[in-house]
């Protein structure tokens, strides 16, 4: 049965166990692994090397796609083999260890890594482990439910290590557009026009003979953790759907938006869902993850087509979709990420882009990773590839967090992931600010005006007058400009009346 | 003789004085003029309205190309005719306005100002006053010595105003290359693959109706002021060819490197007057301004081909490269911005992107644009267009300013135009820091050791080695960050031991 998943008869032979796989990786080696938003990370061969390591000490520099489920980064963390770690991650164990110094994070724009690797500015992959649906008769690798960096990390490494999961359908094979851009300088444009295109192939081509070790495994996916709008993201999205509402009013945004893409996390989630009640139609998506919103959007009928690099679903969501995946063979497709998220297409395509920001500050400029500014919570992920080149970039955050301890407003970011040169528009629970063609000091009145939550409209305020005061085309109190970070460390609220009297000497 | 330059007949009765067609322009209007880095701007008729607003007030929304010649920001600035300005300038007076909130200046990526237009995302030009050589038998507008944004402001502008400068050569004509980006979301990809590649016409293609008055002028663009290079430029030159040298010796560039673009300036010109001395050939240019080093590098044979957006010179290569322009045809084409900048080619290219920073930090973190955080210098200009999607993204700058009381090398950069993601190589007079690959840690590392000046070097360490205590995946100490920046403004210097005593309860 299992077998039958390897179409390549003479690939059979090389079925082992997770831990014989594990051997192919060495210390010191660098091994790429799928994995995107917790969909279609291998599974079996990581938990082996975690175990390895418990006998021998071994130090991998891991990259994957993005963020790994099945609590892998946190295996992986605990058992010390993680060096290295790019491009993103989201487990609690892992950004300790990162925090503190005792693994080396890598940051990075989620289109860019490949490209690197390419140009052997990265040190490209000695092991590639690969999450699979099946083998085909060429022995090229079908993708599970994310592609990620899968088929440039197995074109690159030295060695495959193909993980099939007999959990997934093999009716995911033909839902990947696999499309690898040629080498520079002799690149072509990227042969994409529209969301539904299919311009590569259904599986990862490599030459059979590179793929080491094949090993069954049968352990789901993580089930998505977002969480149904509440108060606040449905205020957001109202405040969203209203102003795209009026865009296509004013003729600046086409009827169906153009294609749409949208962050992971509730946020964003609620936004989605925020226009299953709006009276838009035909609308498509080209995102990086597809979430619980985009299946209901399909399911309503409002949702043409959705082209991603992962999807991730809660349990609800998880057994509708895929246990009837030959329903959405014609409005889906998975791409690998540096296609999804890829400057050349997102500028092409003109996508309307939403993402979720930590905090911003009162000239548009946006934090998406430090909290107070040293400290990594993800990471940028593909914000960045789709702020920087949208039609039009939206960040969304809630206005207060910790029971008011926190504005999401702040005079000046603590750490900048997108500049105010990216950021278009900006909602909270509040309401929205439109800063294009603004000045920084107009950008301040909106941002204050609409988004502070009213315990700290007036502190913002004051700040900017005193700042305004002292002049400059960006106004700020250069020795002030992070007193609320300061304050909050200091005293655990951003409010700074609640602080100490030897501060105010500052 | 004059008349001969407009070559569509019934276009003859439409010149004018300049002072005519300045009485097109009335108060509120938005109005898109020629000008990039100081070439090829409109002359005469912005200086007409200056005039005219000595008697009735008038306020325009002023669109470039970049920064004016012929001090026409300070002329309009002064005559209190500029309620608005964008994307760029250099102009000190403009710029003390733009910093007395005065000016409302709107700080953007050159590539994407043209874009926001044909989106209504931004108000289109009223008028638009073009710079031209001639007007063709259809009535098209052959452009000067730039291009900038003066093909779409005269498409997206109710009226055209032409001033035809007969002062540069009708020689000019075939060396620009008009393409203008079909409209979203239908939009193919742009068909350039190679540095040289010509797609569009020869002019800039308007309903000659539109052409609403036609001036002439013979005034000259002003001349570069670039100087030559000096023992830091010189030395960030050596860093740099060193490392490209290696980068090609790894394998990791193609022996001609690949398109370059080099900031205007003199560190940047400096940069590739060092690829002079070099054993490079072959080079090509693809580029936003070409200035002196441009020619300097054709004329030795070094240079195969550069394509700009504007052509700056000094007087002494002016008249050199513009007597003899035949020369240089099939050596040159100048672009819209759109095209020079845009992220496709950008990143199809593979461009090695070299710009000048202001201040960068220990992280990677680049300021281009703001003064202790406030005060505005000139503007981001083409620099994140590059630099976002660049195949290697350089900054330099020197490594110290006024006389040894600035370093340009901070803990935490006072305002952020490119974000250590998109940061590769950082270079000073010091050495050159290559951050690719690298966690925040690792960086900070790299900055001190080979970029910060010996004068600082300590002082950065001790704030690097005592926000490592307090951990974070990119240590800070959040209430120290700016207090370089503070010192500086109050005791005018960054080195910290000339600090009032009652600072350093802080």
């Amino acid at each position: 049965m299992q077998l039958e998943r390897i179409r390549n008869i003479s690939l059979r032979d090389k079925v082992m166990s997770a831990e014989q796989a594990s051997e192919f990786i060495k210390d010191g080696m660098t091994v790429g692994m799928s994995g995107f938003t917790r969909a279609g990370e291998a599974k079996a061969v990581p938990k082996a090397l975690a175990e390895r390591c418990k006998q021998q000490p071994i130090k991998i520099n891991l990259m994957t796609g993005a963020s790994l489920g099945n609590d892998l980064d946190k295996i992986l963390t605990e058992s010390g083999s993680l060096a290295r770690r790019m491009p993103f991650q989201v487990d609690t164990t892992l950004r300790k260890a990162i925090n503190n110094g005792e693994v080396m994070f890598i940051d990075q724009h989620l289109s860019e890594m490949v490209e690197q690797l390419r140009n052997h500015q990265l040190t490209r992959p000695d092991v590639a482990i690969i999450e699979a649906v099946a083998i085909t008769e060429e022995g090229h690798i079908v993708p599970t439910t994310s592609v990620g960096n899968s088929a440039s990390f197995a074109v690159f490494a030295e060695k495959v290590i193909v993980e099939i999961n007999t959990l997934h359908s093999d009716k995911l094979e033909g839902l990947h557009d696999i499309y690898i851009p040629s080498y520079r300088p002799s690149r072509t444009p990227l042969p994409l026009e529209k969301v539904d295109d299919r311009i590569g192939c259904t599986a990862i081509p490599i030459p059979p003979e590179k793929i080491a070790g094949i090993v069954f495994t049968s352990t789901p996916d993580s089930y998505s953790t977002v969480s149904g709008p509440d108060v606040e993201t449905a205020a957001i999205a109202g405040h969203l759907v209203r102003f795209l509402k009026d865009e296509v009013a004013q003729g600046r945004l086409p009827k169906n938006l153009g294609p749409l893409q949208a962050g992971i996390g509730n946020i964003a989630n609620a936004v989605m869902m925020g226009l299953l009640d709006s009276d838009f139609e035909d609308l498509t998506m080209y995102s990086e993850v597809l979430q619980d919103s985009t299946f209901d959007l399909i399911d309503a009928g409002k949702l043409r087509f959705a082209s991603g690099c992962s999807v991730i679903l809660s349990e609800r969501m998880n057994s509708k979709v895929f246990d009837n995946i030959e329903a959405y063979q014609d409005k889906l497709v998975l791409r690998p990420q540096e296609m999804s998220n890829h400057p050349e297409i997102v500028r092409r395509l003109g996508i309307i882009a939403v993402n979720t920001a930590l905090e911003f500050d009162l000239y548009g400029n946006v934090n998406s990773t430090h909290v107070c500014g040293t400290k990594m919570m993800n990471g940028i992920g593909g914000s960045g590839d789709f702020a920087r080149n949208a039609n039009m970039s939206i960040f969304v955050t809630k206005s207060i967090a910790k029971n008011r301890a926190i504005s999401s407003v702040v005079p000046m970011v603590s750490h900048v992931d997108h500049t105010e040169h990216d950021v278009d528009i900006l909602v909270t629970d509040q309401g929205l600010a439109d800063l294009r063609g603004l000045a920084p000091r107009e950008r301040a009145v909106r941002v204050i005006q609409n988004c502070v939550h009213p315990d700290y409209r007036h502190q913002l305020m004051s700040y900017f007058e005193r700042a305004c005061v002292r002049g400059g085309h960006t106004p700020h109190l250069i020795e002030e400009a992070f007193s609320w970070h300061v304050n909050l460390e200091k005293h655990g609220t951003m409010h700074l009346e609640h602080k100490q009297s030897c501060d105010s000497q500052q």
